[in-house]
């Protein structure tokens, strides 16, 4: 394969390189064009060109290893090899029915220090990944690693779109600055809502990273298949953006053996923003599931016992007076959510420990099979089933994971036993093997194990404090959402709350790794129903609440507030109980990161389509045409808009409801109030 | 109670004390004098009389907490209470039939920093022990603990026999130096052989430390009941020693919450080192046991396929073509230990995953369910209980100890499936979750649960690589025995293998906190049976092993050699047949550590008496009067003893059986040859 390899000097968009080019590689449309070069010194550097602009300047690639004691960044090239990848396949559930996975793939065969590592890079229309490969190989078999040394060369100063790079948490709110102005404590330290942090620098942010040229190019940096290796933060070294591992008690990045595989690194780049939503590519680089019953694997929409304690009408503990999930409050979540055609009903505080739960670094708090004695889940479990729903169960493991992994065998036969199919986890405090993080790759294996042992009990997973994800739902089609982001919860929390502009970055940030349980549906917007002296509030309007649903995806979807809050405003509900929870089709009709997404979607076997729109704190105009919809046919549109005088900051809670008839011809105009949005319903006449 | 503390100095030994003496208290023989003092300033000190003579000077007490960040070392004294107990009970299995349990008791209830603690002494006839008591009170709950500082002052330069301070190996050789001249990093360097250390500080050792003064008092300490806290290591500073708790991954020692009791801080005590052997002080702080039925925990003898592995016979892997633990091997194993009585047979090497177990600090290795096809593991086990006796299984964590968490309910289940009664553990390798130690609280808690979950499947526990003893057996009777010092192994250890002295040693230390599965019975000295490159020699004559069964008590006992080593030698071989694994009584005839031992132990439940007599690498003869034989009674003495000609580095394979009559009022006086011993089966005629 060495035929293939030229040493010459070249021009690729603006920069000169020295080295040789191992073939350049184009995506299937030919707007993307990677180059990487060896240098005459050994070092292998990938770069990036768009519709002839080039995007990524020459970045390295390298990995230091801890032991064997080497740093893999000179490599001889072995050869090289290519092929191009078409396909159609269909996932469990998603945003489509179908999804194309269509790349340009190489393969640079390279050895550093007599280790061979092979570098593998896939082009798509809409972006590449790159990932490492150490294949079986004599004398090389365990490593471990120090550092992963992947470079991401911006070119200019871009705006981005990012939170501060923390091994505990990802529940920061999101900053927009030029790249050189990112200050990751500054940033922290108006956070005071968060309970546990762990920095890792002023210059080291998270990803997904979102990021705008100044000449309009989307860019945006995450990683896929995040599989038996820590978590990838993001450093800077000016406008060079470099991998920063998640290190374990000891320091230690990753225990690995060959055959090995790193997570792919993704860059997806457009210069329209809906592309970015409209991406399949970390999917695509994810493995398909190796499940083959999957009958059991079923999107929902459920309520649950959990808003009344974040409001203080009720609390976890037994002790205190105020225990929320007792018998009959439970009772009466069932009754609400059977009536309107929920699937579920999530009980938090059901089981013993709550006492002293938090902030202690327990060990044992919860043993996941004890019930307090107020809550009857036998009989309760029965009651739903009976009507048409299941619990929802939920672990909170309190960070004691290794306190969780010895019982979970026991817990999950409980939930079989108990008849209840779906687990909310729950990973709130310092994490026990202590020294580990939630991002470390010890814990990035227990997230797979919780998935890998509920589908063997035929369990689905909604988890929350994990990891951020990297489209392993492809792989783990029962692990079907987590939080991992700052979720509706935060509506609640004193500092910052939930900026209005908050969902409008969610989706292409937090939300290209997987269905994230956002938790929307509040419909009563000041906090202080059952403490008036809290001060917080929802940052949103009713409607945009409603429009939720459609923009942030999750085949797992929550209504957030309380029965009494809904029964005041049932014509409003009604667009969560119709809005559905499985998807045919998507278009992302328009989206400005910070700013407004509007995303039409199909439901799954059905002619209906649902519309969310959502902005900032500006209030906008926004026409939608429907050309999306069938030809020839008419749809009854159900308009959920904000009033004229809905305000998310004066008079959140207004709206309007409208019914017209539409056809594929239409153009929906609408007003989308400040902190505002609307939700349509399309029913096919 | 206040009325009970007086203030004045006073007269202890030779030490002058200002303070307040908090009453003193008596041994029960009146032997020990142990007072209690706070000073003018507040700290608490306890010291030790015995018999008139001052041993233990002024040693304050007091921990260090990391959270709350408080340092309890100045007390308020809020009342003392007293309490003296004296109660005779039967042990499950062990050393005598009864055992005696008699000591005064003084509680100091302290405060500090806000923080309620009692201190709590027994004084035994031999020894004291004492432990920090954190009872339940409002405001704390839940605290970090970051040192503990109770000190231990000698009042000379005495002779210690001691290892090296590690918090993940105590299988070290023992050196015999003065308090003052103790060296651990010298004698570490010392040791080539053992895989993994995490030495503490040149001036820190391990505990049980023996100690013998200028004026022959013998000086021992240890902890006893070592439950939810890290191993406690001996610091040194001058001739004060420090207790130096083992730290977790992020340096903190132990996470509690009240009402919580440290383990016992033990001292022994005597002008007779006879009386340290006998001592049951360790066992008597101990809890008794909660299991009600005991009926399936059984002594036992037995033998295995394992020393075939050290001698280069057989290999654990399946790879590498001389796998031990395969069908015909192991039968061949049943069949001679079926033939000769044994109980068991180990088997090692029987399950997948051999091929990378060692020094990877990986986690996946082993799955306990899964044996090497070429062993029949159903076959086999149905074969040896159709003999008469079981398959051992073991269970090698190669430290990956969340991963033998995770896998324990299936591995356990999978024992009884088989038929199997019995699991030797081993903890070989650096511990996940990483970061932590074999000593630390962690850990600590590890053991406990896998003697807890073994009971719940009434499975009998064998460990290796653990923490010291501190006489949990009695909390935990299953929990048969430990290695967790240098056993017979090392015998194959080439740089210094098992010293002569080494067996005359380990009464006094190690096996103070329990039985040890040091796995004696070597018949074939020169260890290049298999490898003629080797030049490892057991270090022993072929007599001295057989005294072993009695010097060295367990309830477990191996016949270490192989088949064919014993085969040739059955007329010897007929000691380890005869010898019992448990007791009705017990007399220590006459000890001296690093020297010799000898001791006399009557079979549970028959009239028969064995006597072990053992010396290091002098030559000595040994009288022993038979007085403790029932009177009026004759007894067949059959004694195994040194040949005229033996020698541990000459001729270490001669021996000779005499056998005679024997009365109460016969005096056995028989020759040890160097690294010589004699055994002896008195059987009543």
């Amino acid at each position: 394969m060495l035929g293939k390899l030229l040493l010459f000097c070249f021009c690729l968009g603006n920069s000169w390189v020295y080295g040789q080019e191992i073939m350049p590689i184009y995506s299937p449309n030919h707007q993307l064009r990677l180059s990487v070069v060896r240098s005459v010194a050994g070092s292998l550097t990938y770069q990036l060109g768009y519709k002839s602009k080039e995007v990524i300047g020459a970045s390295s690639l390298g990995i230091v290893l801890k032991k064997p004691a080497v740093s893999l960044q000179s490599f001889e090239v072995l050869g090289v090899d290519t092929l191009s990848h078409n396909e159609i396949w269909t996932p469990v559930w998603g945003e489509e029915r179908e999804i194309r996975n269509q790349y340009a793939q190489l393969i640079v065969h390279g050895k550093s220090e007599g280790i061979l590592v092979d570098f593998i890079f896939r082009v798509f229309n809409d972006g590449i990944g790159f990932r490492y490969h150490f294949p079986e190989q004599f004398g090389f078999q365990h490593f471990i690693v120090n550092e992963e040394l992947s470079q991401f060369r911006m070119l200019g100063d871009h705006t981005a779109f990012w939170i501060p790079g923390d091994y505990d948490t990802n529940e920061y709110t999101y900053q927009k600055t030029r790249i050189s102005e990112i200050d990751a404590f500054s940033a922290a330290a108006k956070e005071k809502d968060i309970a546990l942090t762990a920095l890792i620098g002023p210059k080291v942010v998270q990803s997904p990273l979102m990021m705008k040229s100044a000449n309009g190019i989307y860019i945006n940096i995450h990683e896929a298949a995040l599989i038996n290796y820590p978590v990838m933060h993001l450093g800077l070294s000016g406008l060079t953006i470099i991998s920063t591992l998640t290190p374990d008690a000891v320091g230690n990045k990753a225990y690995l053996q060959t055959p090995f595989s790193t997570p792919w690194r993704t860059i997806l780049i457009s210069d329209r923003a809906e592309d970015i939503l409209a991406s399949r590519l970390i999917l695509n680089l994810n493995a398909p599931t190796s499940l083959r019953d999957i009958s059991w694997i079923k999107p929902q929409k459920f309520m649950g016992m959990w808003w009344e304690m974040h409001v203080g009408k009720a609390n976890w503990p037994l002790a205190g007076g105020k225990h929320g999930a007792n018998t009959a409050n439970v009772k009466r979540y069932i009754d609400f959510a059977a009536q309107h055609g929920f699937d579920g009903v999530l009980v938090e505080g059901w089981n013993k420990g709550w006492e002293d739960w938090f902030g202690n670094w327990k060990e044992e708090v919860f043993d996941f099979v004890s019930p307090y004695p107020d809550y009857d889940i036998d009989s309760l479990s029965a009651y739903a089933q009976k009507k048409g729903l299941r619990l929802i169960m939920h672990h909170e493991t309190s960070g004691a994971v290794t306190n969780y992994e010895r019982r979970m065998t026991d817990a999950y036969q409980y939930m079989v036993d108990k008849g209840i199919n779906t687990v909310k986890t729950g990973y709130v405090g310092r994490i026990i093997p202590r020294g580990e993080h939630h991002d470390s790759q010890w814990m990035v294996n227990h997230y797979a194990r919780v998935a890998e042992k509920a589908a063997a009990y035929r369990l689905m997973v909604d988890s929350h404090e994990s990891a951020h994800p990297t489209g392993l739902h492809r792989t783990y089609p029962n692990w079907m959402a987590s939080e991992a982001a700052r979720g509706s919860e935060f509506n609640n929390a004193p500092t910052l709350g939930i900026l209005p502009e908050h969902t409008t970055i969610l989706p292409f940030t937090r939300l290209l790794g997987g269905p994230m349980d956002y938790t929307p549906g509040l419909f009563h917007m000041k906090l202080n129903q059952f403490d008036s002296t809290r001060k917080t509030r929802v940052q949103s309007t009713l409607a945009k609440q409603l429009a939720l649903y459609v923009t942030i995806y999750s085949p797992l979807q929550m209504a957030a507030d309380l029965p009494e809050n809904y029964a005041g405003r049932l014509d409003a509900f009604q667009f969560i109980k119709d809005v559905a929870v499985d998807w045919d089709a998507t278009r992302i009709l328009a989206a400005e990161p910070g700013e407004f997404v509007t995303i039409a979607r199909k439901a799954k076997g059905r002619s209906d389509w649902f519309i969310g729109s959502i902005t900032d704190e500006n209030a906008r105009d926004i026409r939608i045409p429907l050309d999306f919809l069938d030809s020839g046919a008419r749809y009854e549109a159900v308009i959920y808009r904000d009033a004229d005088d809905a305000d998310y900051e004066k008079n959140p809670e207004a709206y309007v409801i409208t019914k017209s008839e539409v056809t594929r011809k239409s153009l929906l105009t609408i007003r989308l109030q400040r902190g505002g949005g609307c939700a349509v319903r399309l029913k096919k006449l």
